[in-house]
């Protein structure tokens, strides 16, 4: 299929939605089309919706959640133990944890983790925080639940490092996360029990 | 994953996202987190671009596709042989006919086909502003560029019944689009030859 559409407006907005990364032109065509036959109302909703979530969304202070206010109401539960912080990587690994129901405690977002070769060291995540929070708060217990791929080890092994000499528990994740997984497409009961199990965090043994 | 997000903001984007076809939750969180890692002036002109569509695009006067003006780009070439229309179910299939640079003539959107079971009827379609255009105009020659599923073989059918009277040629695109595909998928070189190796309709050998 050519680039020849017969209307600008047309192809500014297939262009626009295949820009979202594994969405190719004919998908995009097929997409714009649908929205097409949609009432001008529900389209001023689609797209709205994506405005707003760009000019209103906040990150809580605390833990760095997308959040609608400056605290996520995670951090303001007041049923959940505050003591303990499960760090990850980012929003979607809150949402597989929360889902399995097994952790009451609160987050800590890291905004991703250590990977040299994609140029994001220490000081682009929120590992500083994360350390003035350990510093501040009476904290008995950081649980490292990051992916067991090579980014993720590095990332909690520097984490352990910066907290080992604070007096907590440093603790991660049982074996049972599939080594090499993302850990968002961990399934529910894996990822479940991986937290019930959770395990001195340990230099050698755990990698 | 379940369905609670840390922000109704980003709850109602992921809505949106996935109220597209094909698009699944998992997925619609993947975009739109992708999405709030650009800058607030790409969001905008990626939501825009929607809404812009849908306000502003017309339909071309004569032929039914889309078109940012009254009469679309296809239509007002003068280069192009008005004398011969070649009727498709949709903008896709224009888009493709013109990707084999075959066709020098004008086209015949019909927005769709007759579809009994979708309770899609003649009516629906833009049957008898077509059957119009062939009384007004000078035309030598009705191409039915449809799919060759039952849909598009009863619609080639009906057209061909009423325009079979006014003393034009009456063709349909060279067996070579493989039965029971839509046309939209075939590949530019069956669809160029197609369109080269047209032929004279007929009720019978066609189906």
């Amino acid at each position: 299929m050519t680039d020849q559409f017969s209307s600008k407006l047309l192809e500014e907005a297939v262009h626009q939605i295949s820009s979202l990364p594994g969405v190719g032109k004919k998908s995009a065509l097929r997409l714009v089309l649908h929205l097409l036959n949609r009432s001008e109302e529900d389209v001023e909703r689609f797209a709205n919706s994506f405005i707003r979530l760009k000019k209103e969304v906040k990150f809580c202070r605390c833990c760095h959640n997308i959040s609608d206010s400056d605290i996520c109401e995670i951090c303001s539960d007041k049923s959940r133990n505050p003591k303990i912080i499960c760090v990850v990587q980012d929003l979607k690994d809150v949402m597989s944890i929360e889902a399995t129901q097994q952790f009451r405690g609160l987050y800590h977002v890291l905004g991703g983790v250590i990977s040299p070769i994609d140029g994001i060291g220490p000081n682009d995540l929120t590992i500083e925080s994360l350390v003035q929070r350990v510093h501040n708060e009476p904290i008995d217990e950081v649980v490292l639940a990051l992916s067991t791929t090579m980014e993720g080890d590095t990332t909690a092994y520097y984490i352990y490092r910066r907290l080992e000499n604070l007096g907590i528990n440093i603790t991660t994740l049982a074996r049972g996360v599939a080594t090499g997984d993302e850990l968002h497409y961990a399934d529910e009961v894996t990822l479940g029990r991986s937290i019930v199990e959770r395990r001195p965090y340990s230099t050698g043994a755990n990698f």
